[in-house]
């Protein structure tokens, strides 16, 4: 039940070849903006020439999916362990079977939310505790870290104004309280103090425009 | 990560009451008899006046269900690490939504395949280590051993010409091959000769009646 600490230099000696692979997450409440950076990022990657695996937890693979619609849409209570364990199964079998052949290719893999959701969701908003939850993580991925992390952080009733205007129906983990989110948001922002060389921490109520030349700034600093 | 040891001294003084619940699984390869040994204590348990849950992994639960459609009907590979996460996530919500409770309420909880099983296949069988597999399971459980493992011991042979009799479809695991059964049933031996307090080790090729008379005998000294 030990894991590699930072981002596995097992994966990088093994699978990569010369053109490594570089791995992007982007965190951050239900609506901060994670999609449509990780959009314009893909872009961008893309017209630089790069190849771009986008995905996203929970529910990357085929088997994620059905593992989603648990967590997601069950209607009774499932038990708090049981949902991180869920949780850490759908992220085991998306790391082992798209995101670390991808890289091993060189791609760079833009995914929406990793292990610092499940820190800040079940760590913090629930009856588990942090370092719980990334061991787990850890173990279910085999130790792999993203190597840039970018937090979009903003007040949550902000988040929910946006929602809101989307006009869907709510998710279970959406339709909990307002305090929740807050405590979560507190939550991201811990991590990202606790390791500032793997997270990008950007105010989303700023342009999009802006927020996305902050990120391919961090980017090119990698790919150079 | 961390779990107790022996069986959860925390739930016995906390949530039992005086007529405290007791916790038997049935372990063995499939086709060995285990359906029919439990019926049998349940009934002798029923008549004496007990209470008795009588339920299963994987799938003892509305969530395990759905859990155990993923691990036993998926078609795909699923990776090594996420199949024993779901495995986990079943147990985990199994024994908090149902165990826990009944073993409170001083109910004799009588249950298909347990923690030694997840340890027998996965550790033994596939790619994970046994401790690993252990401590993902202890942490799912917080740490609950049943008080008595009756583990139904016989040659996987003799055991597949029993589920040929039945002329069921083989599921997934069911499938797999015969040296996969073989290595499963000394793994079961090990972990029986670790824990001989808690285990009964029982010939299974033996008559159903006389079994039954073994295990009658085992737990009634530990209802006395």
């Amino acid at each position: 039940m030990t894991a590699g600490g930072a981002s596995d230099p097992a994966a990088a000696t093994e699978g990569r070849p010369a053109a490594r692979g570089l791995f992007v997450t982007f965190e951050g409440g239900d609506g901060v903006g994670k999609t449509t950076q990780a959009a314009l990022l893909d872009e961008w990657l893309t017209d630089a020439g790069r190849t771009v695996v986008r995905t996203r937890e929970p529910g990357g693979t085929e088997v994620g999916l059905l593992i989603r619609d648990i967590v997601l849409h069950h209607r009774g209570e499932i038990a708090p362990r049981a949902e991180a364990l869920l949780y850490a199964a759908d992220r085991a079998h998306h790391v082992e079977t798209l995101v670390r052949p991808a890289l091993a290719r060189g791609d760079v893999v833009i995914q929406d939310r990793y292990i610092d959701s499940s820190v800040a969701y079940q760590g913090a908003g629930r009856v588990l505790g942090r370092e719980e939850v990334r061991d787990l993580s850890l173990w279910a991925t085999g130790g792999l870290l993203p190597d840039v992390t970018v937090l979009l952080d903003l007040d949550p009733a902000a988040a929910r104004l946006r929602l809101d205007a989307d006009d869907k129906p709510f998710d279970r983990l959406e339709a909990e309280k307002e305090h929740f989110h807050a405590r979560v948001r507190e939550e991201f922002l811990t991590l990202a103090a606790a390791e500032p060389e793997r997270f990008l921490v950007l105010d989303a109520a700023r342009p999009s425009h802006e927020l996305a030349a902050d990120v391919r700034a961090r980017i090119a600093g990698l790919l150079a």
